[in-house]
């Protein structure tokens, strides 16, 4: 798909692609430029051991700009599966049944999507911090452009968790999922 | 160019595209999530104001995503310019000061682009607020993601203006563009 093409689909008044998937693809953003970061010829002020991190730090960020741009496409389906589950027929009781356990099986996989593109925006920032204080200082700018954008990208995750949680039913996942948004978020903004 | 291609060239040791670019495609899916609000089927009780000022929102925000992509591709191209300009001769005094002024004309080009950029952006989330406000409340975290993703390109500009201003040696430019900045900024976080 082209950044026109995405652009485009993101205007267009279909619900999906929606804020889920833009902010996966921002978060994307914030992973490439942190890994051109890694990428420059280091400052020779640099020590062994700050070498090493950043070595380690852009070994964790390379796949994470796939496993973002991955959970940008899974987020359009987890949306376009709530929507078909809603709707399902509901003129019998068993339809009825069938269609809200459908509606909840589909709105837990809409929350999972947002779920995993926080904990890798979290991810991706943890190390980003790394980047931005060992790495080149030629290309500060781009560090701190790739951390604002990944912190927009986990508090947009974040909110799509929420907006999805608050229609389960599962008690115990909800209290557990808006747990762990609660503390990602913090690590998120701790950078 | 597709997403995959722009992330790529993100993540390359090349210094361009880099943050600024990024920042502006940022600010582009923001405007095109707002854009997707105003187009969804407004609530029954949005008052005929509300609706002529989504209206006028959404006029004013098609534009800027174009503007935006326009400013991406144009960032790439100030940079260039600028390293360009460093690496014409320096043997004689002459060549040193054709060099000096190929510089700070570079380098002037390369903060007016990101200052472009931070105006869209600021723009944007003039318009942005209204859309959040009363826009159809179901796309409430497409609205959210979109404000978030336009602060941190607005944010991201920023700091690309005052990186290539510390260069500049106008004075009175300076500190009018970084006096600009400030209070664009200002107005952004104010969302």
């Amino acid at each position: 798909m082209t950044v026109a093409q995405l652009l485009a689909a993101l205007a267009s008044p279909d619900p999906t692609p929606g804020g889920g998937t833009a902010a996966a693809i921002a978060g994307a953003m914030g992973t490439s430029l942190l890994v051109m970061v890694t990428g420059l010829a280091k400052s020779r002020t640099n020590t062994d051991e700050e070498k090493a991190s950043l070595a380690k730090a852009r070994a964790a960020l390379e796949p994470l700009t796939r496993r973002l741009t991955d959970l940008a496409d899974a987020d359009t389906q987890s949306f376009d599966a709530v929507m078909a589950a809603y709707r399902l027929p509901k003129a019998t009781d068993e339809e009825k049944t069938a269609r809200t356990r459908s509606i909840q099986a589909a709105l837990r996989g809409a929350t999972e999507i947002p779920l995993q593109t926080l904990r890798a925006c979290a991810d991706a920032l943890g190390h980003g911090r790394i980047v931005a204080e060992h790495g080149n200082q030629s290309a500060a700018s781009d560090a701190g452009v790739a951390l604002g954008l990944l912190t927009a990208a986990a508090e947009g995750a974040a909110a799509n968790v929420r907006i999805n949680l608050t229609g389960l039913k599962d008690e115990s996942y909800k209290s557990a999922t808006d747990a762990e948004t609660t503390r990602l978020l913090s690590a998120a903004a701790s950078r």
